[in-house]
């Protein structure tokens, strides 16, 4: 099987990458081996620091449609001029996979049935929400479902801004300036600092989700670039967080949408999204609510969701539905990672700290008297064990996870 | 395409009443009819409060051999006669859905191999993490990963537990009959309280993740029962959540697996996740860290998993995998439903005050002064913009969502 890859920016590369990386464990699941066998530039003589060896580089589309392939990537943006070549591709058959939320948000609907008509399957996992397998969550995991409501936080670039205003103090100019330096925001922030990024996401979630054509003309976008310190500082004094969120309800066959910064309460799950971080709510009328958390940008986590819909692509032309067997057994071994760990001795701190130093176990003491409590610096499992053996001193450890 | 239900507790009944809301959906998605043609009880003369007209009540399986049944969903329990049961359905070719999380950790290779042999789908959603599409996210939308760490709150009864000792400061015997109370905690809660339900949860997940068989029986698994008040709240102190978290990891071909009750800091996505609730996170080498959160139980939460495995099988078996084109133009319409507004006015509380109350508005002062700050009760837009119309002493407002 033959896949052509349409750009080799940076998700372009990191597709290669990933690639490279898993090659086997992905060849094991489609059954088959397949070849990434051209990639589509605008200037072939570029260096581009990615293995491209036994890759045909070209910038002629035509040398593309005369090599037979299966399965073209679409990863390099543009607008008409890039439905028109996938509009191409899906009439002779070609599945294609986009990552191009700009141009899917305004012309899914034709490439789809294109698509329909032509046998091929289009699938853009990748357009939304970065690494969130999202797309996958709706049409597969939460199909059993009618869809009542889609919330998000689908933007990182001012996800970014609005969490270095609300937890720095930072002013806006600030928060963007440090996202450009980041690499979060482009030159030119507009799509996302104004809400079209966003608008896109939440018109192709809302399509799939509540099966609509969404016109994404009617769709109302405010962005954060007039959100003042002080309005995220007040929100934050009566236990509000400001996040630009993307949201769409449907309920009797009528659909609101829009995108805008809201304030949530501090517990809510959203709240807690902090940096270049995304994450959607998903209510269904069966499930209740759900969420999806993770990476909604940077060119190895996109890469996640393209080579997901390769993977799903190539094993449906393949009829592959086998059942996964592992082959092996695990072999199974203690995490001997450093942790910290909690402690509750049943003597003082003087003892407990004396024991410690003995192992050479630095500590943070947390509560004094004749139990005392510490939590340990980041130590193997084993050094805890040669403490806690035959020592009558202490009451309970518990491991502390997730640092 | 005729299907049997074994089982019609609380999950069985479930996936009826999801099934009779949502047909249409689910049908569309098909692309064909189905129907629930047989259900096995032990007592077919129990009322079950559940809508099973037009379907044969069984309790006998030879009756379910003899309809040939195209789909057989297994919510009964059991073990090993399940297992045997399961496994004659799998040598005859018939597709197995199973939410049977205790035979699934003991027998879940044996019985994926006699589907393989036999050409038969073998589908487990709703064994781990109820509604939450984790199974899915792992063998579709990460699976261009390699997967590096699964972590979760697997167990709904354990967290809710702990969510009480540490937020209301009840003792475990009072958080337990709590739980028992509200229907999360059985009579007999050690499967639950041991962790042996998380354990056969990681097992499963960590199988599919890592590629591996897992021997439950290496597995080692602490529960919460004996976790004391005073430890939660000296972790408290030192900005730590204890959750039962079931945990592997895997590196160099090594597999770490264990359950057991850890301290999280409390800016930790998964220290959030309360309650009845479950959460798992999900590390691999492209995507980095994701996170599905959702409801661990419940009987139409867990349906939604039952049936969402029901339609992609059926989907298989009917081959379609045509791309969603809605039929319909979504009618866009203002989310009208009653919210929280904040307020920052331009003049101070006194004026802002005398204009709210002349609208009708009941209100919360976040900020005094000059430029008067407010949260309304919940009210609708309508009434929002009555006020900020043509009114110059508004600087901005924004929406509060998710109350």
């Amino acid at each position: 099987m033959k896949v052509a890859i349409l750009g080799m920016g940076t998700v372009g590369s990191g597709v290669m990458e990933v690639i490279r990386m898993n090659r086997q464990e992905i060849e094991r699941q489609i059954g088959a081996s397949f070849s990434i066998s051209h990639v589509l530039v605008r200037d072939k003589y570029k260096e581009r620091g990615v293995e491209l060896r036994g890759v045909t580089i070209t910038d002629a589309i035509d040398e593309i449609h005369a090599a037979d392939i299966d399965v073209v990537v679409e990863v390099m943006g543009g607008m008409a001029s890039t439905r028109d070549m996938l509009l191409e591709f899906l009439e002779k058959g070609v599945h294609v996979i986009s990552a191009n939320k700009d141009m899917l948000a305004e012309h899914i609907d034709e490439l789809a049935e294109a698509a329909n008509r032509n046998g091929a399957m289009l699938m853009y996992e990748a357009s939304v929400a970065g690494g969130i397998p999202i797309i996958n969550g709706i049409s597969q995991g939460l199909n059993a479902n009618r869809i009542q409501e889609v919330m998000g936080i689908l933007n990182g670039t001012t996800n970014y801004i609005l969490t270095k205003m609300t937890g720095e103090g930072w002013d806006y100019e600030k928060a963007l300036d440090a996202a450009k330096e980041k690499g979060y925001a482009e030159a030119d922030p507009t799509n996302d600092v104004a809400g079209f990024d966003a608008q896109r996401k939440i018109v192709l979630l809302s399509r799939l989700a509540y099966n609509r054509k969404v016109d994404i003309g009617k769709v109302r976008a405010q962005g954060i670039d007039s959100v003042e310190l002080k309005d995220i500082e007040a929100g934050r004094s009566a236990g509000l967080t400001m996040k630009l969120i993307g949201r769409s309800t449907f309920h009797d066959d009528r659909l609101s949408i829009e995108v805008a910064p809201v304030f949530l309460p501090d517990d809510h799950q959203l709240s807690t999204v902090s940096n270049e971080k995304n994450a959607v709510y998903i209510s269904g009328n069966a499930v209740g609510e759900t969420m999806f958390y993770g990476p909604g940008a940077g060119g190895r986590e996109t890469a996640s969701a393209v080579v997901s819909d390769l993977i799903s692509c190539l094993r449906r032309m393949e009829c592959v539905e086998r059942n996964i067997v592992p082959a092996h057994e695990a072999v199974i071994t203690e995490d001997a990672s450093p942790k910290r760990f909690y402690v509750r001795f049943t003597v003082d701190e003087i003892s407990a700290g004396e024991q410690l130093s003995q192992h050479g176990i630095d500590y943070e003491l947390i509560e004094r008297g004749e139990a005392a409590v510490i939590i340990t610096s980041a130590i193997k499992p084993e050094k805890l064990r040669a403490l806690v053996e035959n020592n009558d001193s202490i009451y309970v450890t518990y491991k502390v996870e997730g640092d």
